[in-house]
C-alpha cells in the first residue's frame, strides 16, 4: 500500500510537511515571543508562580500523585498532580487552551486552562505561555479532575478531563521535532533504510499514504524518542514482552532451569562463515551464532531441561524485512525418554501457550496494532489437531496442489522461502491453521549434530515450524554418543578435530549424556509474524543490520 | 585453606590419585573382560535380554516413569522406571551389586541387583556386567520400589531403594573420568588459571585438602559436564536463577517493562578504553559495556520504569576472582517524580526483596553450597533500619575508626577496594548489617552522565551499593537536560560531538526528556558475596576470562 506511493508524490508530500512545520514554527515563536513579553511585566501576573520553568515551582507540594489509568469517579472536583507530555495543544482565543497530556503509553486526557475572571489562579499570561509549550515537553500539572461535557473523543481517558491550576516546564522539547506523534503512530512509508542516508533531516523520509504524512522506516529508527512514544510502538513492545514472558512461565511450569549461553566464545563452531570475529587480548574470539553448543552442554552437565533468552549474531550482509545482525533468541533443549516427538510436543506446547495467551493478555495491543497495520487473526489448529506433517507430505503437497513451478520438488531437497509461503498457503487453505509443523527433514539440510532416522539414514529427527508460511522455528534430536557425532562430523565434510567442534565432541566423550533434543525461536520473528508486521526491525528495541548500529 | 597446601603435598597427592586410578582402570577391565566372556556363553544367561546396551531394550515399554523427587509410600512394591546416572557402584560378592543412581541435582536412590537362586530375571552374569558399568554412564533402570532395612545415608533418597530387575545402558561414560564426582563436589584447590597449562590431564590440578583430593578451578572449568554434575555446583546455579527471577517479579509487581539493548554498538561511547571492538562490514563495532544509554533511550522514549537482563562486555586484562570480561548485568532505570532516592529506594529494596527470597526459596541450596563453601549468614538490616551513609559519612567513619593508613582519606577521592572492605567491616560492626548504601559520591568518581548535588557540585545524586564490604551496585540519578550534559560532557574533559556520545546526547535534545536514575548490578557477583564464594567464577554458568574463552 504505502510502499506504491509514487516517488513525485514522496517529493510533494515532503515539501508540504516542510512548508508546514515552517508555519507551525514561525506560530510559535511568536506565541513564545508573546508570552514572554506577558510574564515579564510579573508585577501584573497574579498567577505567575503558578506556571513556568520548573524551578519556580514548591517542590515540597503534598498533592496526591494520581496516575492516569486510576483515574476514577472517586477524584471528581479533587486536585491531583500528574507528570506528563504535552501531545497536542490549541488555543481558544485568548484566555482558554487545551493541551492533551500523555503520562504512559496511550494513556492520555485533555486538560483545561482558563484564565478567570479574577485572575487568579490562571491569568491570561499563563494560558498564553501554556499554549506555548513545545509538543512533547514534559511537564507538572496540579489540576482538577472534572467531567468534561462531553467524553474526549481524543484522549484514552474520555470521562475526566483535568482543569489546570499550575503547569510547569520540566524538561522543553525543542522547537520543531523530527518525528511528530501523529507521524510516529502511523505505518511506516518504506522500509529502505537508504532514504536516511539521501538527506539527514527527517523529512526525507516523508511519504504519502491514504492522505496523512508517513515516514519511512529509517526516520522512526533514527528518532527512537519519538518512534518509541508513539502508541503502536509501545504495544508492539509489550506484545513482544508477553512472548518472552510466556515462554518462560511455560517451561518454568514444566521444570525447565534457565542458564546463560556466552556471547564471546574461542572458534567459530558452526562452519565459520557469517561468524563476527573480533581481537581478545592476545588472541580472537568469535560472537556466537546460537547457544546449541551450550544448552547441550547444560543437558550434559545433569540438568534434564534448560531454556535460556538472549542475543545470538549473524555476520549475514543480508538486508531483508527478515534478517537482523543481532537478535533475541528463545531457546530449549530437554531430555527424551522414549522418542523425540516429547521435544516436539513440548516446543508446539510452549508456542500455542504463547499464542493463545496474548490473545488474553494482549488483546488491547493486537487490536491497536492491527488499526495501524491490518491483519488476519493468527488461526491456530484446534486443540489435538495440531498439524505435523513430513517433509515428505509437504513437498507431496506442493507437487500436486501447489503452483505449477512446484510441480518437481524433491523429497530430499531443503525448501525454498517462497516454497514455504507456498505451502503455508495450501495448508492454510485445507487445515485452516497458520500453525504447523514440518518433521522429518532431510539430512542434508540439517547441521551435523542432526540425529538420523534411525529407519531412513537420509531423514533426520529434526523438524521446522512454521507462522503464516514462515520458518520460526528449527530444532530436533541431537547425536549424543561421541563415536557416532564423530562419523557424523565427517560425514558432513568436517573435521572433529578442528578448533570448537572438538571441545564439542570432548564433552560427549567425557561422561554419558542421555538422548536430547530441542529448537530455537527468534522472539522478533513470533511477533512480527504474528502480527503480520511489514519488518520485524518494528519489534526489535533496537534495530542491528549490516547498515545500523546506531541508536 | 586450600590454597595453603604446599606444593610438595599437591605433588603427593597428584601421584597418589595417579595410582589409584591406574589401580581402579585395571580392576575395570578385569571386570570388563570376565563380564564380556560371561555374557558371551550367552545361552545359560536366562536373564541376557535385561540388561545390556539400550539397542536391547524393549523401547514400547509401558512401566511408569517416576522421577526420584516424586517417590512415596505409594510406590513401595510397584515396578518403575527411572533414566539415571550411575554415580557410584561396589560388587558384594560374585552375586549381589550396589549402584548409586542419581537421577538430577543432588537427587540420588540406592539401587540393589542381587542373582537370584532360579537365575532369572537377574543372573550372575548381569551383576556382574552392572557392576562393572563405569561410573557417569546414563542408564535406564526398571526396579522394584522398596524399604531398606536401614535408612541409605549415602543417598538424599534414604528412605527407599530399588530392587533392579532391568539395568540398560544408554549412554556409556569414558574407562576414566578426568573429574570425579566427589572431587567436582568439593572446595576448589586453586584459583589459577595457570594449572590447566601445565599439564592438559586433569590430575595437575589435583591438590589436598582435609585429606581429600581437590581439583583446582581450572580443572573444573575444563571439565564442564561433571563440574556441573556437582550437586554444589547445581545448587549455585539454581540460586543465580532465583537470584534472576526475584529481580524480575519485584520489578514488574512495581510496573517495570523488560527490554533488550542490543550488544552491538556504532561507537565506543564511554570513553573507549576496556571495549571490544571488532569489524562490522565495512565498518567497526564495539560491544556494549553496559546498557546505560539504551535504559536512557527507554525513559526518553515514554518509558516509565524498564528494566533489563543481558550480558555486559569489558575488555580489562583483569585476572581476578571478582573479573569476567563478559557477564550478566541486572539493570533498571526509572522516572524520578520528586527526589532521587525514590531510585535509591527501590534498589535497595529490590536487593532486600532477593536476600529476603533466597532464604525461603532456596534455603537447602543455600546449605548445601555451605557444607562445601563455609560461610556466615548474610546479614540484613531491620526493616526501616536501612542503613545509608553518605560517601563523607563513610569516610569520617574509616578515619576516625579505621585502620591507622586510612587516617588521612579525602572526601572527594574514590575509594580503593581495600578502603571500602575495612568500612564494611566497621560497619558490620556498629550496625550489624552486611548491606548498605554510600550516597552522595565525589563527582570525581562518577561518569560524565552523573546528576550533580544540586547543593553541592563538588557532590553528585549517586551512590554505590555494598555486600560485605564490596560494591555491588552503581546508580544515581542522570542529568536529563542537554544543555546541562553538554557542559557536564566538556568539563569531563569529553567532547559532546564524538561518536557515540553525539547520538546519546542528540536524544535528550529531540524532545523533553523526564527526570530518572537507575542502577545496575553483576549477577554473578550477588550470588558470590551472597554466599561468600572464593570467586565469581564459580558463579557463571560459562565463565569468560582474558585467559579462558573455552568451553
Amino acid at each position: 500500500m504505502e510502499e506504491t506511493t509514487s516517488k513525485k508524490g514522496a517529493k510533494k508530500a515532503e515539501a508540504k510537511a516542510k512548508k508546514e512545520a515552517e508555519k507551525a514554527r514561525k506560530a510559535a515563536e511568536r506565541e513564545a515571543a508573546a508570552a514572554s513579553s506577558s510574564t515579564g511585566a510579573a508585577a501584573e501576573d497574579l498567577a505567575k508562580d503558578n506556571y513556568g520553568d520548573i524551578k519556580t515551582a514548591n517542590q515540597s507540594s503534598t498533592v496526591e500523585y494520581v496516575p492516569l489509568r486510576e483515574l476514577g469517579e472517586k477524584h471528581i472536583g479533587q486536585t491531583i498532580e500528574l507528570r506528563a507530555w504535552i501531545q497536542n495543544s490549541r488555543m481558544q482565543g485568548a484566555k482558554m487552551a487545551f493541551v492533551e497530556l500523555r503520562e504512559e503509553g496511550s494513556w492520555a486526557i485533555q486538560g483545561v486552562v482558563a484564565a478567570s475572571a479574577e485572575g487568579t489562579p490562571v491569568s491570561r499570561q499563563m494560558v498564553k505561555w501554556i499554549g506555548g509549550v513545545k509538543l512533547e515537553s514534559f511537564v507538572q500539572v496540579e489540576a482538577t479532575v472534572q467531567k468534561p461535557l462531553e467524553p474526549v473523543k481524543s484522549c484514552k481517558v474520555s470521562d475526566y478531563e483535568l482543569h489546570i491550576t499550575k503547569l510547569y516546564l520540566v524538561a522543553p522539547a525543542p522547537e520543531m521535532l523530527n518525528l511528530g506523534l501523529a507521524t510516529a503512530n502511523r505505518v511506516v512509508g518504506s522500509l529502505a533504510e537508504q532514504d536516511e542516508t539521501a538527506d539527514p533531516n527527517v523529512e526525507a523520509g516523508l511519504n504519502i499514504s491514504e492522505g496523512a504524512p508517513v515516514a519511512s522506516l529509517a526516520t522512526h529508527l533514527n528518532n527512537p524518542a519519538m518512534h518509541k512514544r508513539a502508541a503502536v510502538s509501545q504495544a508492539i513492545a509489550d506484545i513482544r514482552i508477553s512472548v518472552e514472558d510466556l515462554f518462560g512461565e511455560y517451561l518454568r511450569e514444566r521444570r525447565f532451569k534457565k542458564f546463560h549461553p556466552p556471547c564471546l566464545i574461542g572458534a567459530a563452531s558452526e562452519g565459520g562463515s557469517n561468524v563476527f570475529k573480533l581481537p581478545y587480548f592476545d588472541s580472537e574470539a568469535y560472537l556466537a551464532q546460537s547457544p546449541q553448543f551450550y544448552k547441550q552442554f547444560e543437558i550434559a552437565g545433569g540438568r534434564k531441561r534448560v531454556y535460556c533468552v538472549g542475543p545470538v549474531f549473524r555476520a549475514e550482509n543480508s538486508n531483508t524485512p527478515r534478517h537482523m545482525t543481532e537478535f533475541i533468541g528463545l531457546d530449549l533443549e530437554m531430555e527424551i525418554q522414549k522418542h523425540y516427538h516429547e521435544v516436539l510436543h513440548m516446543l508446539e506446547g510452549v508456542l500455542l501457550y504463547i499464542f493463545r495467551g496474548l490473545t488474553v493478555r494482549c488483546r488491547e495491543e493486537i487490536d491497536l496494532v492491527r488499526s495501524v497495520y491490518p491483519s488476519e487473526e493468527f488461526l491456530l489448529p484446534e486443540p489435538g489437531k495440531e498439524i505435523r506433517l513430513t517433509f515428505a507430505e509437504g513437498q507431496a503437497l506442493l507437487r500436486s496442489e501447489g503452483p505449477p513451478e512446484y510441480a518437481e520438488v524433491k523429497d530430499d531437497e531443503d525448501m525454498s522461502t517462497p516454497q514455504e509461503k507456498a505451502l503455508g498457503a495450501l495448508i492454510k487453505k485445507k487445515y485452516n491453521t497458520d500453525f504447523y509443523v514440518l518433521d522429518k527433514f532431510p539430512v542434508d539440510a540439517r547441521p551435523f549434530y542432526a540425529m538420523p532416522d534411525p529407519e531412513n539414514p537420509k531423514l533426520t529427527n529434526a523438524y521446522d515450524f512454521f507462522m503464516r508460511g514462515q520458518e520460526i522455528l528449527s530444532g530436533g534430536q541431537r547425536l549424543h554418543l561421541p563415536a557416532e557425532l564423530e562419523a557424523h562430523i565427517r560425514f558432513k565434510g568436517l573435521d572433529p578435530q578442528q578448533p570448537g567442534i572438538k571441545e564439542y565432541v570432548d564433552v560427549f566423550k567425557s561422561v554419558g549424556v542421555p538422548p536430547h533434543g530441542g529448537g530455537g525461536i527468534g522472539l522478533d520473528r513470533v511477533v512480527a509474524f504474528y502480527l503480520n508486521l511489514p519488518t520485524v526491525h518494528l519489534v526489535s528495541d533496537y534495530v542491528r543490520t549490516p547498515k545500523r548500529l546506531s541508536p
